[in-house]
């Protein structure tokens, strides 16, 4: 009898990174527990690609939280307004595209899952470099975060916590990308676009969409997502 | 022209602590934004409750969060498995009772409302005396939680954070009825039992009644919902 693999919660936005991320959790032997939350966002299409993902990359569960963060407003990624195209702002500022304490309200979650479900870890592909200036995407605040989690949690009470881990914090877009491809990630099944064509294809525009192509470009390829919609 | 009142966004859950907290919010001149989360517990009619005590206490907005925690398990207080009459559990056990990550939850959707409404504070009505034991009702927990939301929070980052406040933190289940009463509460609109009847009357068996019991008991009182259900 082989013992059974550690479990981990896996953040699954449907985007790039937590693809990633998630391809990077199954790579250091856990179960996957893939999480995503439909909040309100404009960009509903990401729930399919997240759907796609974690069948492709092999989560051993995947739940879909229902949760209308956009009734309380504050984001111009919320139905209603729009998404600047570039937002030209500086690294210090916070762009309009900003939710308010998302990940936040995504890491509670994945929390409350991960310990009913005695999972050792909680996996998000939040990353410090080519992000987008979101306080929320810091060291700093994974840290204080984790800090909060061990004294929040039965696990944590009891010298067992449950470990808050961002494999992608510190890398660039490109080196995530290249990271992927060498897990075997289809970056197809992926979408980044704030703000995509009823068709679910990609602005182009966006800074989420700039990002992305520049890594890629970084390493001379096509994005694959391009020729591709997750519908 | 006088100057617009300071909000609060308060975590109300229909029991006596968040009624008595709503009213201590009102009495330190914030406008108050009520916020229930309806997350799959086995006593809904707290819900209702909730909705009594937020127009009884004159919260300016109350609104109701759908967040379906119970599919995560690992709670007797969703339905399906029994509430132990009395926990019989020492100061230092966490009873069956525990919701995991539950507060953490609940503050992560008040701070995404606090932080988009531009509130000054979230308050919330957790105790570290008369409680059941839970990890995430500790100051320590709560000092940890204020700390990750000030580097979470595009209000934090700029230097202006949103204060968690827990005004009941320090006292007595019967120092928190006495408060509530010179505050004008009214206890006959809370519910605190974990398993009530189908009419919502309390059990007075389980822990939440007992504590609640002996509360108004220290008082010389009796307690005004014996005799009148939330619905």
């Amino acid at each position: 009898m082989s013992e059974p693999l550690p479990r981990a919660v896996v953040l699954l936005s449907g985007g790039l990174d937590s693809a990633t991320t998630l391809a990077q959790a199954r790579a250091d032997g856990m179960e996957c527990l893939a999480l995503s939350v439909r909040y309100g966002q404009r960009h509903a299409h990401e729930i399919e690609c997240a759907k796609q993902v974690a069948r492709a990359v092999g989560a051993a569960a995947h739940r879909i939280i229902d949760l209308d963060l956009s009734s309380f407003g504050g984001s111009s990624l919320f139905p209603g307004e729009p998404v600047p195209s570039a937002t030209g702002s500086s690294r210090d500022e916070i762009p309009s595209t900003y939710v308010p304490a998302r990940n936040t309200v995504f890491l509670s979650l994945a929390l409350a899952w991960a310990e009913a479900a005695e999972a050792a870890a909680i996996y998000l592909g939040v990353n410090a470099l080519d992000y987008s200036g979101y306080p929320d995407c810091r060291p700093e605040y994974l840290r204080a975060f984790q800090r909060m989690a061990d004294l929040a949690t039965r696990r944590g009470v009891e010298g067992n916590p449950i470990e808050i881990r961002a494999p992608l914090l510190h890398l660039t877009k490109a080196q995530i990308i290249a990271r992927g491809r060498e897990l075997g990630v289809d970056y197809a099944l992926t979408t980044s676009c704030y703000d995509p064509g009823s068709d679910g294809r990609a602005c182009g525009r966006c800074d989420a969409c700039r990002i992305r192509e520049r890594g890629f470009a970084e390493l001379g390829l096509a994005d694959p997502a391009r020729e591709r919609t997750c519908r």
